[in-house]
């Protein structure tokens, strides 16, 4: 496809998405829960289908000598066909929030005004490997009554293809504009370049990837981005934590899965405790294989530590651990004079992800929980948490490290707009 | 100042912005309210100062050839010193918002999951004229707990330099970083391009101004940015309208004053009463002075109307007409099928600034409240009325034409963000 085409369609892309947008924003919600539970269904159905297509991004990738895990990701498992279609009939079940009017109170003049909960309009999706999140994307927006363009991945764009037309399927069967949820039909790059840049038709981008995509598209995009970089997580152990409890936390927020955004990467623990508590924590950290980057007085302590598992490995922290998202079997970790330092830390080097206190002392985590500018902050919880389905939104589009619309995890609501809307009895204004 | 000095500048300003809206954001309700009512003291003992300072401003824009209104809206008359200054002192009286947590609810896992109410850091304005807005925006900056850098017009900069050193004075009275609202030193435009462009401290800007300023902020602004573009609103005269209330809204919207951007620029007069209305609003107009530019068939009413004020003037319409910003005594008049037709027009031309429809049908006025895409929709009511104090924010800081982030006129909250929260008790992810 040339250049020319690939401007052609994503222009017609965007003229029959913001049609589209104004139908679904119109929709009812019974109307847009059968586009769901049909969605739902259609994917149990389409399983062989579905195979096919996917079958080939597998040979296209294997031949291309994408890595393994690469491979792994692209696949659409039954397993995986099941979660997005119990997703669906989730969705489903989930009360309307379009159209929603809160706040509404009398003014003196005698109108009375409130906000009304409406679809942001049309959001483009950039997003790699898993297939699965067409699905998941799909079925948000059709519940929040938006409109979406899809971008998914070049490595993915057969099983992106079938599940499309499922989609497309379900909101024909619902009475629904199949043009609410489109997927782009090239791979070109440039089809990218167009989404981003295209006003008149999107109202926002919601990028999912590695940290170079997001940071590419947050720079060129002339739309507003809903973004996520960095996961840079801390757990913070305060003087009067109580250890089973940290222990516990610190352990699953660093170990319970090395590669989501929401692991710890950083320990902080506050002097008073770090003699009696770091032993504690690199004893479970050397039996899994974690490798601990100190700060010398931590340093200092685990190597002074003649009980320490020989296995431990204890390495010495050097500046850009403090700002690292390692997904991966690392931590850092600092000794710090107690809550002030550890919150001067976290708002300097975190990524303003997630970032959780453990503690008995009240005033420490209400300092915490106010001071630490993060898009979300805990109180003696796993920063693992930190999920839209964890923070009962339902479902989630993405986690916005941002303070602008959405922060944290982006549910349904993230995808909408409040417009003032005013109810008078012939007033003017004097 | 050549442009090493102003880049300096700027930097300076931002670091220094970003060490102060850390301290705002802890500061307290009351220490925040103490700065308040000092600022509004010290407004009013400064009349002297600040007339010498605002004098200098004067003969400098006379000098200069400045239009009259141009000089009018930089004049700090005694007035308009007392009107900020309460103002200051009613923000003083309102609640405090930050640090409120709403929809605090506990999940399946145990955790409590709420979000609470945070400042988003560090503003910057850029403005012209009036030098009030200084202190409108630093009053909203410290009720808000933000740090604002102040960027206002050059025609202004000593009045708005007088301004702002009581404003730094109220600050140190109340304890609270004078950096927490910085005012520009230089009027080197090569400062707004370095104010837009400073991500790591400015978290947004508001620009308040005239569109191709705004556009031109848009367009190379490195943050977020609050903006408010036309106003091309509308009043619609529905099948089942009260006449004598629409000939009062149509005249409020339209004539009360020209200037605003919530004046009317459009009415829509469904077809089933146009021949009974148009001519009595024509009367109106008339006697007012307001050109009328015309659709044929509203054209062929008012010209077939052989009781029309001789004075009257009916213009036909040009497409264009249909999208434009008068701000003047100008109103474009269209005659249509019904309400249908009524939201496709204002969908397509408004500016997605503030639309009513006067009407006693309830499906209507339900139709024109959710299907209208725009920052304020309003039933029988003028859209004069689309302020911040009329919808009872307490005060303003812009009007956003956006759908992100904020929507309408937007008070204290649109200058805040949502952070989740999780309270927990050593919880962990399985």
């Amino acid at each position: 496809m040339n250049a020319f085409n690939v401007s052609e369609h994503m222009q017609t892309l965007g003229l029959q998405a913001k049609a589209a947008a104004f139908l679904m924003a119109r929709a009812d919600a019974a109307t847009k829960n059968i586009a769901l539970k049909a969605l739902a269904r259609r994917l149990r159905e389409a399983g062989p289908v579905l195979a096919v297509a996917n079958q080939k991004d597998l040979e296209r990738a294997t031949a291309a000598g994408l890595s393994a895990p690469m491979v792994d990701r692209l696949k659409l498992m039954p397993k995986v066909i099941e979660t997005v279609a119990l997703g669906c009939e989730q969705l489903a079940g989930m009360a309307d929030v379009i159209g929603e009017i809160i706040g509404m109170k009398q003014q003196p003049s005698g109108i009375r005004v409130g906000q009304m909960r409406v679809p942001i309009g049309v959001f483009g999706m950039i997003y790699e490997s898993r297939p699965n999140v067409t699905i998941e994307a799909a079925s948000l927006a059709i519940k929040s009554g938006n409109a979406a363009i899809l971008r998914g991945g070049s490595e993915a764009i057969e099983s992106n293809k079938a599940l499309a037309l499922l989609v497309s399927e379900a909101l024909a069967e619902a009475g629904l504009p199949v043009e609410a949820v489109q997927l782009v039909q090239t791979t070109d790059r440039e089809a990218v370049g167009q989404l981003i840049a295209m006003p008149e038709f999107v109202d926002v981008i919601i990028p999912r990837g590695g940290k170079g995509l997001i940071e590419r598209i947050s720079r060129d995009a002339k739309v507003p981005v809903i973004k996520h970089l960095d996961g840079n997580c801390h757990v913070y152990v305060d003087d009067t934590a109580e250890f089973d409890m940290a222990l516990r936390i610190v352990d699953n927020a660093k170990t319970q899965k090395y590669s989501p955004c929401n692991a710890a990467e950083g320990l902080l623990v506050s002097a008073s405790v770090a003699d009696d508590f770091l032993p504690e924590i690199a004893a479970i950290f050397a039996a899994k294989g974690v490798e601990m980057r100190c700060d010398p007085v931590a340093a200092a302590i685990l190597r002074a530590d003649e009980a320490l598992d020989p296995k431990a490995r204890v390495v010495d922290a050097v500046e850009s651990d403090w700002s690292e998202e390692y997904l991966a079997a690392v931590i850092s970790i600092k000794v710090v004079a107690g809550v002030d330092e550890a919150i001067a830390h976290i708002n300097r080097y975190s990524s303003h992800h997630t970032d959780a206190i453990v503690t008995r002392d009240h005033v420490h985590a209400q300092r915490f929980l106010r001071e630490v500018d993060s898009a979300s902050v805990m109180v003696n919880a796993s920063t693992r948490f930190a999920d839209g389905f964890e923070f009962g939104l339902g479902a989630e589009i993405g986690i916005s490290t941002d303070k602008f619309h959405a922060r944290g995890p982006v549910g349904i609501e993230g995808l909408t707009s409040l417009k003032y809307v005013v109810l008078g009895q012939g007033e003017v204004r004097t």
